[in-house]
């Protein structure tokens, strides 16, 4: 029987968990009541809708309530037309919209709230306007769940509107292009949990991606053929506002600029040639700020970008301005010198003036990172604050607007509750007066794209992008961390049904990875990883990445955040709380075992493959430190302390267990060590 | 613990198994020679490809060679550039093409043979044709695997050409409509595995789904709205071409046409009126074969489609129908008797004969099922095979072209072994001579569409359309069951990065009756699952399949074979043929332990939801029949037969447990049963 032995696993299941006691909502409305008895309504083929009031003629209201019965469809199963009824039968749902949509773009504050009331008959939908429809409908489609009578919407009573009027994501598209439908698949994920605004950063050192009509150049020599035309651009913009999402572009300068270089060299601040940045040791250039030529160019592309993109707001960037070139041109030196600009910075200051004038000629407010905001700048601008809340609080003490990203970066790869955590405004924004914190507009996540790609990305924003979101719409005091994972793991399930792929797109590249093979053994030799945290890849020598390495490693496979581990840890906490009995802990030792008996069976398959053979270590330390924590329950279970030199051995042990390997992390080597500490006490 | 023991679930993961000792190919090509010791190709960021000969500007096979390039790509995770490079530089991959393409639609037996040589340094593919090369390049892709050196092509000598020029899917797109991107992929998916014709089953008595701009109320009035605009019909007919696969449509007359009457109610023989087919008790109603008005109609409705399909032949149908509304119909009846008609079959000749000179007039070839073989009939026309291999063998003898479906009809939901048993030359056609065995084609499997929709139809498509892909293009004797499941499993996962959905579509559809429940009980409990199989669902009046019946129930997300269930039988033979000693059941064992042991786990599941109750009988007849097995383990451990009042009651009671309930079968049973039987011999 060794053949099939072979692959029997007995497997733990390393599925999520979690008790649904609370609405399966993210972000939590601001009032919920759910009636107590009431009798939920059924989802069955004869479902209808109907609009009435103002909005009622609305476009963007009656293509938003199609859509939704389409995604009924999805989410039931059960087949529902999207013809729209007429008022005067009684439909299932009801949506009144008070006004139609005014013909601008959608504005920075535009009301978002609405009213969602459902019972046994009827769900009853309403909103002042159609923005607020748009927000109700997800409500809506993320109360339908499967109960006794089949798909249900349960009895409900909410009443919404959104803490902060700016809910963005930025998303960076020159290190690796997002092809539209990437792009508009994101749009629907943002949409689904009520954010705002896309933040599209369309260039930077590795490639310009928006064609440009004036300066053509720019896509065909800086964007190696991937970049967006003109007409992708509306089509993505007229998708965004049809889901209530402003587009703000980002073109960043006068750092992060080498690539318009390989088309425009004359912008440059030092001598060529140019090219885009392929990896990470080429060379970047800064742009130029002492050339009247800079401005005319910049004055003309504006001009086009600032019609391209309807948003009131326009991106500069600004941020991380490496004033090396400028020091070693003569050229500059003597220009400062003239214009007694004591240092770099204040060159930058300079181009920004310069710059904002020209954002506001094309009559748009400028936006850009903490390093434009400077004493002698309009009050008309908006700061993004990466570097944190110190400087999104002296920016509202200043009278400038803000909004915070620093602590929500995608990339950096923490778990969800660190991103959770974070509020604009506590912390170094809580002394904050009231009049200084409306000019805290909300945040915006960001993604950097330096290590992800179109075919993972989706696991790098979503789920964990949900989170945040939370944070920006849902009240202050919405802060319980049970709550949001519980609520997470059934809206990461409801963004599945958008076609987003943060789970199906992994389980393809480990498929890929193991071949032929079965592939349980490295699913469940993966469930207990996480890549490693910050900027530890990017500054790894070995793999140097560049925009055409490959991201096909087990590392490019794994999620930012282990449902096992993160249950195992919690399994343990509750064990060490309660008693140590060898029964109470069956669990965490099945847990264990099973891990452990993982190892045999995984690692012939990662010896078949070159590209997984890094990870060896890392299955036999899985094993080892499995090994330890079994051994640290039976002493729990004598409820005699362990051995100081087998504590001291073990701890050392998990100490190098926890250090990464092939740029992996064991997330079990916490829980074990908590074994191993309270075996010791 | 409750808690964490709640999902503790120490589960047989029912994963495929194969050892993989062959090619993962299907079809398997006509001759492989593996090179002993050859070093592989390693896929590498600087991959390449060059065409020469006469077809290297030729644009499908560039266009073929870039895609290959792109899906070489997805299949790695190595950014390849889709660049075709100078034949000059030495390319990774050499493409040579000795001619261009015929600018003349496909034809039945352009040639597809081709030749591929692989070694360290490059891959060299050579083809007579641009058809060879489409070919000969998913035999490339298909040989992508990880290996020692990460993602390599083996060293290999391939010889190929398909044993039959007729290589087909049927697709029923009445029943439920196909949108164009699912045609799309599953026009990929049929040129992965070398299919070449895509008939297009395009009316049938619940709707009529193509543009007719001369008839045009047949999409207004007979469509719901779901039909193929002309434009469409021309994008998918190219999308074909550049895949190699011929399009052939179908317009099923004078039965199965119930919705053109509530268009044109006139080529009715029943008075009206009439409606699209929604239910399976709603009225059908045949074409009226006397009226010549009929023929003017179809000579002008066959003219417009003849010039909208390309293809040299064109589907009319012909099959099952019902006399009825003839016999009904005094003026049909007159017509009869005036005509000397004995019967209503020889009316359906005549109304056969008159379409097939329509046909002709407009440049077609006439084909249609079994029903338009009639005496008097010109042997221009093919005759599709739906009744059996019979009629096959007397079409044959008759000198008519012909193609065989029977036996590979998808949607009987039959495991794959018994669609790769079938072959158009054995059974009754093994005793044709070799002039008469020329006339058979090949032939198509088919997929009718009254229980599959858009959502889960890739499931009933994918694997198992690659086995009959197989019998259709490989040499006769390449029969081997085992080595076909193996490779159809790797056949299987390459499948998915064409973004077929057989495995994810209904991964999301379990999810989704699961709730917010974890998803594992439900997966551990429908691996070992079946749907019912033949006409015993269409039969079904609880259910009472219509065009609009939710199919969200757990049947509707199970795919047609169940793995896990054929290794477990698999097991059970290899167990009672090595002898029954406690340990060597030890798999079998806890394989029967996990899933009686998942039962308490997934009833809860199964109770939350209203779909799900009707499946709890399922779950409980699961824990008596591993109970039952591993009351026999421990009887055939002990060598004494079992008591045969204990085997009575067990055989009964696993006559039961093989019965379907909620239109599901246990698969286990059979494998229990033999267990059962040898313990009590």
């Amino acid at each position: 029987m060794t053949y099939l032995n072979r692959i029997l696993l007995f497997a733990v299941i390393a599925s999520p968990v979690y008790c649904q006691t609370e609405l399966p909502l993210m972000p939590m409305p601001a009032k919920v009541t759910v009636t107590a008895g009431g009798s939920p309504l059924t989802i069955e083929p004869d479902f209808s809708a109907s609009i009435q009031g103002a909005g009622a003629s609305d476009a963007r209201v009656r293509a938003s309530v199609q859509r939704a019965l389409a995604r009924l469809t999805a989410q039931t199963g059960v087949p529902v037309s999207t013809k729209l009824g007429a008022a005067a039968v009684t439909p299932k749902l009801l949506v009144t919209v008070e006004t139609a949509d005014h013909p601008a773009p959608q504005k920075l504050g535009d009301p978002e709230d609405y009213r969602l009331s459902i019972n046994g008959t009827q769900a009853r939908l309403n909103a002042r306007t159609p923005l607020g429809a748009v927000r109700g409908l997800e409500t809506l489609l993320q109360l339908v769940q499967p109960g006794k009578t089949g798909f249900e919407l349960p009895a409900v009573e909410i009443e919404d509107s959104p803490r902060f009027p700016w809910r963005g994501l930025s998303v960076d598209v020159s290190r690796h292009f997002m092809p539209v439908p990437l792009v508009k698949r994101t749009l629907d994920g943002m949409a689904a949990v009520k954010l705002n605004v896309l933040h599209w950063h369309l260039s930077d050192d590795e490639g310009f991606r928006v064609e440009s009509k004036r300066f053509p150049k720019l896509q065909q020599l800086a964007s190696d053929g991937m970049y967006y035309t003109q007409a992708e651009v509306r089509d993505v913009i007229a998708y965004a506002r049809e889901r209530g999402i402003r587009v703000i572009p980002e073109f960043d300068i006068p750092g992060h600029s080498t690539c318009w270089f390989a088309a425009y060299p004359e912008l440059a601040s030092a001598k060529g040639p140019y090219g885009i940045v392929r990896l990470p040791s080429d060379r970047r250039v800064t742009m130029d700020p002492t050339k009247e030529s800079t401005y005319v160019f910049l004055d003309g592309f504006i001009a086009e970008m600032a019609a391209l993109f309807p948003d009131a707001y326009f991106h500069v960037g600004g941020d991380e301005v490496d004033p090396t070139d400028w020091k070693e041109n003569a050229r500059i030196q003597a220009f400062m010198k003239l214009h007694k600009y004591p240092n770099e910075d204040a060159l930058q200051a300079y181009f920004t003036r310069r710059l904002q004038k020209i954002v506001a000629k094309h009559g748009k407010r400028m936006a850009g990172w903490d390093e434009i905001l400077r004493p002698d700048i309009p009050k008309s601008i908006l700061i993004q604050s990466w570097r944190g809340q110190k400087s999104l609080a002296e920016a509202a003490r200043q009278g400038y607007d803000s909004i915070l990203s620093a602590g929500w970066y995608l990339d950096l790869i923490q778990p969800a509750s660190e991103h959770y955590a974070v509020d604009p405004l506590k912390g170094e924004t809580a002394g904050l007066s009231a009049e200084e914190r409306k000019h805290i507009f909300g945040g915006e996540a960001t993604m950097w794209e330096e290590i992800a790609n179109a075919e993972n990305i989706d696991a790098k924003l979503w789920p964990r992008l949900a989170a945040i979101a939370e944070r920006l719409w849902s009240p202050e005091n919405v802060t319980d961390v049970n709550s949001m994972y519980s609520r997470l793991e059934a809206t990461s399930r409801w963004l599945e049904t958008l076609d987003l792929r943060h789970r199906s797109a992994l389980l393809l590249m480990r498929q890929r990875l193991a071949g032929t093979a079965p592939t349980q053994p490295l699913e469940i030799f993966a469930s207990i990883l996480e890549p490693v945290k910050g900027y530890t890849r990017h500054s790894d020598k070995t793999h140097s990445y560049g925009i055409n390495t490959p991201l096909n490693r087990l590392v490019d496979s794994i999620a930012p955040e282990s449902d096992a581990a993160r249950e195992f840890r919690d399994a343990v906490d509750r064990y060490l709380a309660n008693g140590t009995a060898r029964k109470s802990g069956a669990g965490i030792e099945a847990f264990l075992r099973s891990w452990s008996a993982n190892v045999p069976q995984v690692v012939p398959v990662l010896a078949a493959n070159g590209i997984l053979l890094e990870t060896i270590p890392v299955a036999t330390t899985i094993d080892e430190i499995c090994k330890t924590g079994l051994e640290a329950l039976t002493a729990l279970s004598t409820g005699k302390p362990a051995d100081a030199g087998w504590t001291q051995a073990k701890l050392a042990s998990l100490d190098e267990a926890a250090k990464p390997k092939a740029d992996l992390l064991i997330q079990i080597v916490p829980g074990v060590k908590k074994l191993v500490e309270a075996a010791s006490r």
